[in-house]
């Protein structure tokens, strides 16, 4: 059956609000330095003006992926919630430009559009702190069953799950895309979601055809503590595609007793890793939704994750279908 | 059926001859700086008697694996050439006062015993001289059937096919081996050796049950270009244990359906790679032996050669059994 897309994409619709400070910044402003930590709308406001004029950049891990997509030629929609406000406006706008398909109703009242507040320090650290405002509030009335339905593959992420809304319009996707016959996959976004969710995730393993996750995030899913031991957990397991990311040991990709191992690519500097998963997810599943080789999806996803840690952001600042094309892997 | 000895190890009796040198000598000697280079016995004399007082470890490729088996507590026995010269009673004395087994006969007469001449300049760069003397005289009549029928597993080198008369003693060795229902494990030792004697070594791959192979050897083997079509081609086009090593990425063990994915031992500092890949041997066809799933030997694997490249010369420094213990792999 030909599909109208290739992936649907459900996740958190969050715009990035990025400025450098200085140290003392983190200090007169209570930021925690390095980590990411989740605040309330009213923190939010007050860290936006502190942060005097920042550059606003559309985010969310799924929503990257499907930037990511876009950029390859592959053809996205994304659902995810944002209130109807500038931010909310400046996301739209985001993936619209690239050619992904996003058509939820943005909510009228209650929370403002999400927004990742991050300091970025003259050293590099990057101090991000979380608003997940109207994000939380996706729900099964804003997923499109019929967009599903005519998508090769509907993409959904583990972050999700901290919204309890979110996450039943997650499941409600999930389920419309077996009844379909749309492949699912999932990422787990990060170790200590996989941490907190881990019964929940392992419940819907059965549902779910293909599976990202960085070696981190994967030893809390399978409660293992080496690498191999995933591998054969996945293997032995799990019926689907295990895309397990390794930083600079590149990817490993398995499912059953296909196994192949794919080494990064070779990157002059790496500037910064923000983004290189959702990137990576963007690579495979477009190779996948083209028919080809799960080899051939690792290579590809390895060469969008270089793109986007090559320099700061977490969407790609050049064309990844020219770069595909130049490596011989479209 | 209870074995003698867990591996009867075939391969070059040499000498490693060490000497701290500046580069004014390498000039005034004509030495090639940072590589490999086979010499004659009159070059190996001149350079030898040039290099002042140097340190004589006892090497070569196979019996440095004997050493480290010993290390672990495995029963050994090594059949190799030497003179009955000064140097060829230092190898045999390393390997006795190892517990190593050694009795193939000394020449009384032809070339001395080989070395290889081993200048260090101050920059940590290693410029090797090898002189293969009377390790090419190893021949038919020093392969002894019966100690390879005692030991579980022959283990032999790629080296070997640098001599004419030696590969026939290592051909031989393997035939008597396959009808006695011991292994035969192969190390391709060298990718420029894989490239001289490739389609002889895909000749004897249907008589091999294990290989050692670090990725540039298998590569050359295969003759494929990327880590993946490596392990592929092993997985499907071989019946045997591919123990690919992978430096700083660890190890890869294939076979057939069975893929395990082994991370590098974590070393605090690299000092000197020598031996790496014969102390990996070592740990490996310690643990096959004695039992272990291929996981494991992978484990025991990095171990030993992360001991051996933390400090300089390519045999262990402490007792693998040791560390082994103290890591719950013995």
């Amino acid at each position: 059956m030909a599909h109208s897309y290739d992936v649907v994409g459900l996740g958190s619709a969050i715009v990035d609000v990025l400025a450098p400070v200085d140290d003392q910044f983190l200090l007169t402003h209570n930021v925690a330095k390095g980590v990411m930590t989740l605040i309330d709308e009213y923190r939010a406001e007050q860290l936006h003006s502190a942060l005097g004029n920042p550059r606003e950049i559309a985010g969310g891990s799924v929503a990257n992926t499907m930037a990511g997509l876009a950029s390859l030629g592959g053809r996205g929609v994304f659902e995810g919630k944002v209130k109807q406000d500038r931010l909310g406006q400046v996301f739209a706008a985001s993936l619209k430009n690239l050619g992904v398909n996003y058509s939820t109703k943005p909510a009228s009242a209650g929370p403002s559009t999400a927004m990742c507040l991050i300091a970025v320090t003259p050293d590099g650290e990057r101090s991000m702190n979380t608003y997940l405002g109207a994000s939380r509030e996706l729900s099964t009335h804003d997923v499109d069953e019929k967009e599903i339905a005519s998508a090769a593959v509907l993409y959904v992420e583990g972050y999700l799950w901290e919204a309890p809304k979110a996450k039943e319009a997650c499941l409600k996707a999930i389920k419309a895309a077996r009844r379909a016959g749309t492949k699912v996959a999932f990422t787990l976004s990060d170790p200590f979601v996989v941490g907190r969710y881990r019964s929940e995730f392992r419940e819907i393993l059965g549902d779910l055809d293909i599976i990202f996750a960085n070696e981190d995030e994967a030893k809390a899913l399978f409660e293992v503590e080496t690498f191999d031991t995933v591998l054969q957990a996945a293997r032995t397991s799990w019926h689907g595609i295990a895309a397990l990311t390794r930083s600079e040991k590149g990817c490993v990709i398995a499912q059953g007793d296909e196994v192949h191992i794919v080494d990064a690519w070779p990157l002059e500097r790496v500037v910064d890793t923000t983004g290189a998963g959702d990137q990576f997810a963007a690579g495979f599943l477009y190779a996948l939704t083209h028919g080809r080789g799960l080899a051939h999806c690792g290579k590809l996803a390895v060469l969008c994750a270089a793109e986007v840690i090559s320099h700061y952001g977490a969407r790609p600042e050049t064309s990844l279908r020219a770069l595909a094309t130049k490596a011989g892997l479209i």
